[in-house]
């Protein structure tokens, strides 16, 4: 029997004690016979009502001192007390599994180290992609690939919130609403809707893939905010769907990795364009495998205890492994701000001053605004284009 | 360094080589500095031109008896010798690693286990969805999930012809020939068209999900060599893309799997429609992590290699793992004759007969035949049907 410690008793880690109540005869049957006991729950909260209420406490020390426990979920979110938990627990010779992003974006390079120092595992699937096995694919499988670029949809609040706009014909704001009742939305949006949450997810993937840390500090971040319906719409009729990616891509003639964080235009050909609702897609470019797509649910209680159960298993199956990147701070990044693309624009200026910003653009004029799609431009060429128009004005990138 | 051998210098095993040619800095980054080298290529044929010409052997004993080869990349294609061969190899203590579907479907339970009494690996990611990870996501990311279903697009040849039958209008001896000049097809194309090679995969899939032995032999297995483009044209009309799809699924109430390759009708809200020329598309639904979708191309030199070296680099990271299945063979298979089922049917029978067989459906007449959507019913029931129609008919199922 393997003991294992469960940090925040939330939406993902009750999620993990559900996972292992159904599953833990699978289970066994897999790893010879070995099966899973959730010794301690650690959480300021008590829960009577539950079956496992008894195994609540409310400080780490105990967890830290039984050395029967060798596996410590982390699913706490945030970075206090996370951070500094998994670090003890860790130096304590316990591995640590977990779905929290921010300890992961922020001090993910040295729990790992740490982790291999201490002979244990750190282990993070469930911190990208909720249920979708990304991370494991993206190091073991695609090993024998240089990343070429990596390109996700990886907020399914955002994803849900702009599919349902585009659906229900519906402002951000009531499209917003309705997530949050549905509890797709947190009560305070910012992180998801503001593209926080999918710029720390685009930061893991992009220091995985390419090997230093890339902080998401240093990542440029837009998000849904200013969105209307008729963007949408405009997208549609012209054969794109809007969707909010990260991206990291390195670039083949200055090798340096383009990380980024917007709102994009996706053509309807390109498979990302067809993940909606709260799904996520998430999109890896290998120099020999060429393109692969992975998709499923990226949130939610239980897809996201599957990928925390398969990290578990791992450790259990004790196949040590280290996972991750260095501490070093990324040297590679590119000035995004160069990159060349082509742009959507809607704004409230008139069509003779888009023309004579833009040239011979084919506007659409909707709901009081002109719109129309730019030449490739860097973003300093285009940000002088659009001050020269004068009035408010959005701009959202086109995917190629 | 790492000695390792080829056996079979065809599309894949020449990819192979020049994958570790061409990232063999990158693996050495990601493993402290070990590199790779391709000692022998067993072959029959002679390489004078190719860089690696002088590795080539004509026999395996030389890398039976060479202690310093740990591992021998199996990438023959028949079983004839290449299960001889692996199991050779396996015995003299080498870890083997396949791209070989037939191999795997035949004998895998048989060299898993000798692999595992020997202390070495028998990896297989190669064999199903050409370079998409799908072998360990489905084993090690979804460990914590009982597999509800596997879905799965897995013939890149039938999915082209397919997508170029309808894109082009063409009919289908048309779209192989193409397909055979593009070296997409074989030059007898009866594996891919016929279904065996789709059935191979699912029967793998299929073994890996549910942890006993599912024979090909056992599964059900029609081709796509009866379809005409007005069927394409027909299910397009109403919703739908013809897919060949491999799929096995576990039902609720009598705990048995249907196991079974034919093409379907899949809803164009279903993300396998949208998988189309080349590519590959895996769904796999898990009671914890609920639907998880991986796509890409299925098959091609190189991201056929990208998968063989993912496998070959967690051989050298040495984390010694079993994966797989037992050789029992499987006891939970369910008739699918009995499963039920929606289907279209395209018949030379008249409007009238067909009213008469199957009531009052909607019938579309077009090229002479009789176009229509049944009711759900069993494959027995509509057997009956099908035969009181009196003429040449077809019948594809339809995917809910």
């Amino acid at each position: 029997m393997i003991n294992i410690a469960i940090m925040g008793f939330g939406v993902v880690g009750s999620g993990v004690a559900e996972t292992i109540r159904l599953n833990n005869e699978a289970f066994a049957k897999r790893m010879e016979g070995v099966t899973l006991n959730v010794k301690y729950i650690l959480d300021l909260r008590e829960f009577p009502d539950h079956p496992l209420g008894d195994r609540v406490v409310h400080e780490i020390t105990p967890i830290l001192e039984d050395r029967d426990v060798t596996i410590v979920v982390e699913t706490m979110g945030g970075t206090v007390p996370a951070y500094d938990f998994s670090k003890k627990a860790i130096l304590a010779g316990k591995s640590v599994v977990t779905s929290n992003k921010e300890v992961v974006a922020k001090h993910g390079a040295e729990l790992q180290r740490l982790a291999r120092e201490n002979g244990v595992s750190y282990l993070f699937e469930a911190s990208v992609g909720g249920g979708i096995p990304i991370i494991r694919p993206m190091w073991q499988c695609l090993a024998s690939n240089q990343v070429e670029s990596v390109t996700g949809i990886l907020n399914g609040t955002c994803n849900y919130i702009l599919t349902k706009m585009e659906r229900d014909k519906e402002d951000f704001s009531t499209a917003l609403k309705q997530a949050q009742e549905l509890g797709y939305a947190e009560k305070n949006p910012a992180a998801d809707v503001e593209g926080h949450d999918t710029c720390r997810k685009i930061s893991i993937l992009a220091s995985l893939a390419y090997g230093k840390t890339v902080s998401n500090e240093d990542v440029l971040c837009e998000g849904i905010t200013e969105i209307m319906y008729e963007d949408l719409l405009y997208a549609r009729n012209n054969g794109y769907s809007v969707k909010l990616l990260g991206r990291a891509k390195k670039d083949a003639h200055d090798g340096k990795v383009y990380v980024l964080t917007a709102p994009h235009l996706v053509p309807e050909t390109n498979a990302l364009a067809g993940v909606n609702d709260v799904y996520n897609g998430i999109s890896v470019v290998g120099n020999v495998v060429g393109d692969v797509l992975f998709c499923g649910r990226g949130a939610g209680s239980m897809p996201t205890a599957s990928a925390v159960m398969a990290d578990v298993l791992d450790v259990v199956r004790d196949c040590k492994k280290f996972i991750g990147w260095d501490e070093e701070k990324a040297d590679f990044l590119g000035d995004v701000n160069k990159n060349v693309t082509a742009s959507y624009i809607r704004t409230k200026a008139s069509k003779q001053a888009v023309i004579s910003a833009f040239g011979n653009v084919a506007v659409t004029e909707m709901a009081g605004y002109c719109m129309f799609m730019t030449e490739e431009m860097s973003d300093m060429d285009l940000a002088v284009k659009i001050k020269s128009l004068g009035e408010e004005t959005v701009r959202i990138r086109i995917m190629k």
